[in-house]
C-alpha cells in the first residue's frame, strides 16, 4: 500500500478510530468504484460527453476514493431502464432527464422543463433557490434515490421538417416525432406524434413513416444527418425551452459515503450543469453554420399562429396537471407555476429589453 | 511509496521536512489553511455570501485537507488590495472581479463582462468553450496567479435616478456613479461619472454630491437603502448585461497542491458560477417586489434613445481598445468580439424569439 493514499483514507475516516484508521482492510474498502448508467449513446455530444466528464471529475476530484465508471445506453441496461438499475441496486448512479421516468410520477416532468415554461436559468433558480429540490427528493424518496441536475440543452431546435409549415393546418396528422410533454403538446395541435430512439429516427426519415422530427438541437443534430432527409429547420423548441439532466444516485449508498466524497459528488453534479450548458450554447451555433453553409439547411421560424396555439395548447396541458395530477405532481406544478410568475418578472424585466435593444444596435 | 507521490505530497507540506511526512502526525500537517480575501462587504447578497460558500465548499469537499477562511473587504486588506494580497503571497486566495484589476491589464475588463457585450451564459461559453479562458491565463501569468470564474450577477439594473429621463439630453453633467467600463460609456453619453465605494453612495446621493447612482441590482441594492432618495429604478444595465465574478489563486502555490484537490478548486469555482447566478436570478425579483410595493420605486425603461447612443458608444470604446489597447488586450477584444458574434446568433436566432413568445402568449 502506497503511504499517500493511506494518509487520504485516513482523512475520510471520519467516523472510524485513530485505531481502525491504521488496520489495513477498513482502507481498501475505503475505495469505492460505482457503476453509472446513462441514457445516451457512447459520445453523445454535450450530454452524453458531459455525463463521462462529470464521472471523471468525481473520480479525480476523489483521488480515486470514489471512482465512477460510465456505460453508455444499451451497455449494461437498456436507456430506459438506467433509473430502475439504481432503484434495484445493479448500478449506484444513473444519468439521464426527469421525464424519462414520467410513469414513475408525472411531476418528474418538471425538472426536466415544461412546454413554454422555464429556460436553463430560471430552472436553476427555481430548483436551488425556491424550493424546486425539495420537492424533487419527495419524488424521489419514494424510490430510494435523490437527483441532482447535471447539464441542461437551452432552448432546443423545434424540429427537422420536411415541408415548409405556414400554420396550424399543415401540421394535422403530421408523423412528428416528439417526446413527453412536448410531444402532448403537439398533439394537442393535431399532429400524430410517435417517439422513438435516436438511432431509428433517420431510417423512419427516409422511408416515410415520419414526416418529421425533432431531437435536440444543431450540435445533436449535426450528426444524427436529418438534415438530408427533411431540409427545414425550424426554431425555436417552444416546448423544450431549456432541458435539464439529472444525475440520480442511490439515496442509501450516497448517506454512506463520508460527507466529503458527498460534498464532491454535489459540487461535481452542479458544475457539470455550468458545463454542459456552456458547451450546448458554444457549440450549436456552430454546427448549425455548418448545416447551412455545408448542407443547405433552411433555418426557419414557426409561422406566429403555431406559436400562440402551441402557448395555448401548453397552458391546457398544465391546467390538466394541476387539476388531475397525484398529490406531489399537483405540488410540483403547484411550486413550478409560482416559482415561473416570480422569475418572468426578471427574464422580462431585465433580460429581454437588454438583448432586443443589443439585437437592434450592436454590429461588430 | 512511490517517488512522485512523495514529490507531490512534499509539495504541500511547505513547512514540513520529507521525514516529518512519514510520521503519523504529518497527517495533521497536510493539512493547510488558505487565506481568501474578498472584495465584498460581509454578507454582501449573492456575492459576497457566495465566497463565503464557495470556501465552504472547498474545505467541505476536501474533508479541511483544504481549509479556506474568508476575509471580507478591510478585514485584511482594502477591498481593491485583494489582488495584490495573492500576489504578494499575503493570501492565497481572492474573491471579486476582473475588471477591479484594469489597471493591471485592460483585457481584464473582458472578463467580468463589457458594455453592450455578452450575458451570462455567453460569457461561460466563450471563457470555457471558445478559448476565453487561455488568454485571462495568458494575462494573469503575468503576475503569477490563476483565475477561475466564480459567479454571475445576471444582467444588472440599469441605476437609480432622482429624476425621470426623457433622452439623453437629460444625462449631460448627470454626476452618476458608475466604475468600468461601463462609466466611460455613460461618459461618452454626457454624464459626469464618478466612482466610489458601495458604503458612500447613499450619504453622497443624500447630499446631493451625485445625481444618479448604479451598483447592482434588486438584491443588492435594497439592503442600500438608495430608495429613499431617488426612486426612478431604470433596467436594464446595458453596460453591464452579466457581471461575472472570479476567484484567483496563487498559481505556485496552486500547482502544488495534489491532483485532488486542485480539481476540488476547479469544480467548487464552476458549481459557484452556477449557483451565485441562480441565487441572483431568484432572489433580484423578490426584492424587485419589495422596492416597488413596500418603498414606492417606480420601475422604468430607458428611454430608446438612450438604449442606442448607449450602444453607440459601446461600439466606439470597444473599436478603441482594439485599436489602441496592448498585444494582450488586443487579443482578448479580438477573441470576444468573434465569440460574441458566434454566440449572439444562438441568443438572437434562438432564445429571443422564444422568449417573446412566451412573454405575449403565456399567462399563469
Amino acid at each position: 500500500m502506497k503511504r499517500r493514499d493511506f494518509f487520504k483514507s485516513a482523512t475520510v475516516l471520519t467516523a472510524g478510530s485513530a485505531v481502525a484508521a491504521l488496520a489495513a482492510p477498513a482502507i481498501a474498502q475505503s475505495n469505492v468504484t460505482w457503476r453509472m448508467v446513462t441514457t445516451w449513446p457512447k459520445n453523445f455530444p454535450g450530454l452524453g460527453v458531459g455525463a463521462q466528464k462529470l464521472a471523471d471529475r468525481i473520480t479525480k476530484a476523489s483521488g480515486g476514493r470514489l471512482t465512477v465508471q460510465v456505460f453508455a445506453a444499451g451497455e449494461m441496461v437498456p436507456p430506459l431502464g438506467a433509473l430502475d438499475a439504481v432503484i434495484d441496486g445493479s448500478a449506484e448512479m444513473s444519468h439521464g432527464t426527469p421525464y424519462y421516468w414520467q410513469n414513475k410520477s408525472q411531476g418528474l416532468s418538471f425538472f426536466t422543463g415544461v412546454p413554454f415554461g422555464m429556460t436553463s436559468r430560471e430552472l436553476t433558480a427555481w430548483v436551488r433557490y425556491l424550493g424546486g429540490q425539495e420537492i424533487w427528493d419527495e419524488i424521489y424518496d419514494q424510490f430510494g434515490v435523490q437527483g441532482f441536475m447535471s447539464g441542461d440543452t437551452g432552448t432546443q431546435a423545434g424540429g427537422w421538417f420536411r415541408n415548409e409549415l405556414t400554420g396550424v393546418a399543415d401540421i394535422q396528422g403530421l408523423r412528428f416525432r416528439t417526446p413527453g410533454l412536448g410531444g402532448q403538446v403537439w398533439g394537442k395541435l393535431g399532429a400524430s406524434v410517435t417517439n422513438m430512439a435516436a438511432g431509428e429516427i433517420f431510417a423512419a426519415l427516409q422511408s416515410g413513416t415520419l414526416d418529421a422530427a425533432e431531437f435536440v438541437g444543431p450540435y445533436n443534430d449535426l450528426a444524427l444527418g436529418f438534415y438530408q432527409i427533411a431540409k427545414n429547420y425550424y426554431f425555436p423548441s417552444f416546448v423544450e425551452p431549456g432541458l435539464a439532466t439529472e444525475v440520480v444516485v442511490s439515496k442509501a449508498k450516497f448517506q454512506a459515503l463520508p460527507e466529503d466524497l458527498q460534498e464532491i459528488v454535489r459540487v461535481c453534479a452542479q458544475a457539470s450543469y455550468d458545463d454542459v450548458a456552456a458547451d450546448m450554447y458554444a457549440n450549436d451555433p456552430r454546427a448549425l453554420n455548418a448545416l447551412v453553409s455545408e448542407h443547405g439547411v433552411q433555418v426557419r421560424r414557426f409561422p406566429e399562429e403555431i406559436l400562440e396555439a402551441g402557448a395555448k395548447a401548453s397552458m391546457e396541458l398544465i391546467a390538466e396537471i394541476r387539476e388531475g395530477g397525484d398529490p406531489l405532481t399537483k405540488k410540483v406544478a403547484e411550486s413550478f407555476v409560482a416559482g415561473f410568475n416570480l422569475l418572468r418578472q426578471r427574464t422580462e424585466g431585465t433580460d429581454m429589453p437588454y438583448l432586443a435593444a443589443r439585437e437592434k444596435y450592436i454590429k461588430y
